[in-house]
């Protein structure tokens, strides 16, 4: 963070965990501060310790060990409290952090009603409530609540609001469209009427419920807001904060700020994914710039044109931003695709080959009954092999049997008994296991280490069950699993009525993959 | 749509299906045909004729029905073709819409470069087009590829692109920002300067790869468009096209715009829920206007800040988009809304009541545990009426054994025995389902029914799964079980390491809640 230049605020663990959804334990939050600290943001909102007494915990646990400013986050003294009696402000004062984020109303409808005080009341509770923790030492950063919306029903009110809060002390004043309904131009406007009373840095924070908030954010930025709030992945209060790590990418790319340098940016879809996964939620694959889609070229056209100059459909290299360009395969990605992929196989194939035709046929039909090979290489690798009898498998299920069972004690176990055959040989083992799937995983592995230790090596990173096509428990359910032997991490699909029958072809796929890869 | 009215334009069925995950078979696309056009669309746009000669039946099916307009999309005729020859503008003849779209290259270095034509041959690709179109009866919709990126670049050109369009007879010239990655400032100039020279209508077709795509549409419409792109739920080529379902909001309820009547308007949630279901996609519950958490406030002080007005933290009534508020519970979500909701059963319990602090605590345990009550109203009931000590179960599961079996010939079979006790009279059974939820489930229902009846008429409406926490097969899965009895619906919650034991547990809670519905 330079003196002069933009700064960066992340509320992923304040606002952020108001997404309903999103909920952290103390390591979740160590974790997801680490890593906006590593990725480079300036301050991290990080708790509520007066609406959270867990809070203070977390800022005694990060007090002496990063380089971004800890921000405890409150609201101003209460109605009728004084400011050194009121038990808010004293749990801020308790979290120790160099600053403190403190909101207060700036619509005077709001303070009136929700509030319930008057006008005056309203200023001297902002007044007084900055002025005291600047008396025990906090640096204050201001979130004028509603600021928009107030500005726009009454803007000398709304400006007084700013003006108390600087002559209290406050460093930095954010203007918070709390409901998240302006449009950009009106923030334009506001922030630079703003811009024109103030003596130190304007501040943004903006809400999703428009579609609008990156958009206002940049629209604050361009009118010269210079300390920006947002949520890196976009969790927040109904529709989300302002997708930080959307923010930060316009900016840099778009508007060449230096807010973050161009090296550190290609971090930006790993940390994404990172605090996605810590916050247990599925980073949509749209998202810009960091989802899996963002550079995926799906159009026969598309691909094509990508394939000769990649500036054709892509607005930045994704190397920029950390993620990667693919071209899924399905049976609308055209044949060109289907055949460039399946040149790895035969380069004699061409558009009309009988196989590939006959690839693209199988394909339709695989998934009609549910299969996705577009996040799946390693399934459609087999796929390919299989139709194009190519494939030798180093194993046959003769057959296998899981037992769920809950006793009156409500205990459940599960136990699977398999048996294989590879070549004329045969194994049956058993194994038990944590529900049925990991049961006859932990068999079928077990009888197939006897005929290939190798696959000792390989563990599964990532297993996920997504019900379609149905609507009860006798859906279709989709299961992709992700596997990894130390260096290369592959992805394969199983589809069927029965989860344990899908969980079963994913893992022969993946066990297949694994054995096919040594051999080469 | 008015003649002179700001014109709406739909591609869920062409650039949605170009989407990542996206893949729409014929029922699909006539169903989302069918939901848009009631919704209130003008156009749309519904396939590619000529690369997916599926299509074709799609036009020939739809043909006499509905209000809108269908509309066939394709590219101009290629380079070296001459437009009567051309087997692309032939298949968009063949489709038999009134209106068909087709896209010319507007920046010259893309029709150099990835076409390898001439920037003259280019332009006369684009006037041949048209022309044979418009000489065949078609009213023309003309989609300038890259128009701003080409303005950038070679604004004479691409200007040129234009006045051939319509020249040649377009009577709409969409404007494309095909990479997503032009800013609102700058759409906002390109377009004005495209109004100075135009005659016809303005339309403008925006992708979401900067964050900017709503943005950018309704910089667009403020700067003269009035022809509006979209897809309904924002699904497109990598990060999707403008959400036309947040355009409109925006354009009705932000600036009054008459494209779509207030009272109309209300089925906007309705509508984007039903084509997210049709596509088999998730909704994500942030997205603004039509997502379940659009209007969901989980802070404590947002949840009683709307309680006393819901301006206060709502920048519409979600009833004006059909959508409704929620307060959803979790440990954040403060006491206060805990004990709103405990009041329903006790109206004597106050905040410090030690029942009102154990739901409190047995709310976070279960949460840790990877249940979440915010979308399982039912599963919440019970919970509190166990900890209330105002819980008679129904029923007790004494033992239950799934068995789950793949023979040599690969047929999988899942059987359920069960044995439950009501009183002191008991019931064993057994069931077989389509994989080993469905079997306990099916067995559960029939053992019960012998007691109870009434459960007869209670079915699952929908079955959700999610592997949580954990990364492989033993990982903690959470079921989510929608549950109907005709009139109402109720949702429950599992979680456990195994999902037989996850699903057994949601089921037991729905039946229980229905049981005591039936006794109220």
């Amino acid at each position: 963070m330079s003196a002069a230049g933009t700064q960066l605020f992340d509320s992923t663990l304040r606002d952020g965990a108001q997404g309903e959804g999103i909920s952290f334990s103390l390591d979740d939050k160590l974790k997801i501060f680490s890593a906006l600290d590593k990725f480079g943001i300036d301050f991290i909102e990080a708790g509520n310790p007066f609406s959270n007494p867990r809070d203070l915990d977390f800022f005694k646990k990060i007090r002496p060990t990063y380089g971004a400013k800890a921000v405890a986050f409150g609201s101003t003294a209460r109605k009728g409290i004084p400011a050194d009696k009121d038990g808010n402000l004293a749990a801020l004062i308790k979290a120790d952090t160099e600053y403190v984020a403190v909101f207060g109303k700036a619509w005077k409808m709001q303070a009136e009603e929700i509030l319930g005080v008057s006008a005056g009341e309203n200023l001297d509770m902002i007044r007084d409530s900055i002025a005291y923790l600047k008396s025990r030492g906090r640096k204050v950063i201001f979130d004028a609540e509603h600021y928009f919306d107030g500005y726009k029903d009454d803007p000398d009110y709304a400006e007084e609001v700013l003006m108390t809060a600087q002559r209290a002390g406050a460093e930095v004043l954010a203007l918070c469209d709390t409901r998240g309904g302006c449009l950009p131009e009106e923030i334009s406007r506001i922030v630079k009427a703003a811009k024109k009373r103030a003596d130190v840095r304007i501040g943004i924070h903006c809400h999703d419920d428009g579609g609008l908030a990156v958009a206002g954010t940049l629209a604050a930025y361009r009118a010269g807001a210079d300390h920006i709030q947002g949520t890196f992945i976009g969790i927040g209060e109904r529709c989300g904060n302002a997708n930080l790590a959307t923010v930060i990418a316009d900016l840099v790319l778009k508007y060449s700020d230096r807010c973050i340098g161009r090296a550190q940016l290609t971090q930006l879809t790993d940390t994404a994914r990172y605090i996605a996964e810590i916050a247990n939620i599925k980073l949509p694959r749209t998202m810009p710039f960091t989802g899996s889609s963002a550079f995926s070229h799906k159009a026969g056209m598309h691909a094509d044109g990508v394939t000769k100059n990649p500036v054709s459909y892509e607005h930045i290299p994704p190397e920029s931003v950390g993620n990667e360009r693919s071209l899924p395969l399905s049976e609308v990605s055209g044949r060109a695709a289907i055949l460039s992929e399946l040149k790895r196989f035969d380069p004699t194939l061409d558009k009309n080959s009988p196989e590939t035709k006959a690839v693209t046929a199988r394909l339709k039909t695989l998934e009609q009954q549910g299969l996705l090979f577009e996040a799946a290489q390693a399934s459609f690798d087999m796929m390919v092999l299989r139709e194009l009898g190519r494939f030798a498998p180093h194993f046959e299920i003769e057959h296998y049997n899981v037992i769920s069972s809950q006793g009156k004690n409500g205990a459940e176990k599960a136990n699977a008994v398999i048996k294989v055959r590879v070549g004329d040989r045969y194994e049956i083992t058993a194994d038990e296991g944590e529900g049925p799937v990991n049961a006859i995983d932990k068999a079928l592995r077990k009888a197939l280490e006897v005929f290939y230790p190798v696959l000792g090596k390989m563990h599964l990173i990532d297993y996920k069950v997504r019900v379609i096509g149905g609507k009860d428990t006798a859906a279709v359910t989709r299961v992709l699993i992700e596997s990894s032997d130390g260096s290369d991490v592959w992805t394969t699909v199983g589809a069927s009525e029965d989860i344990i029958s899908a969980s079963v072809s994913a893992l022969t796929d993946s066990l297949e993959y694994m054995l096919l890869k040594g051999n080469k």
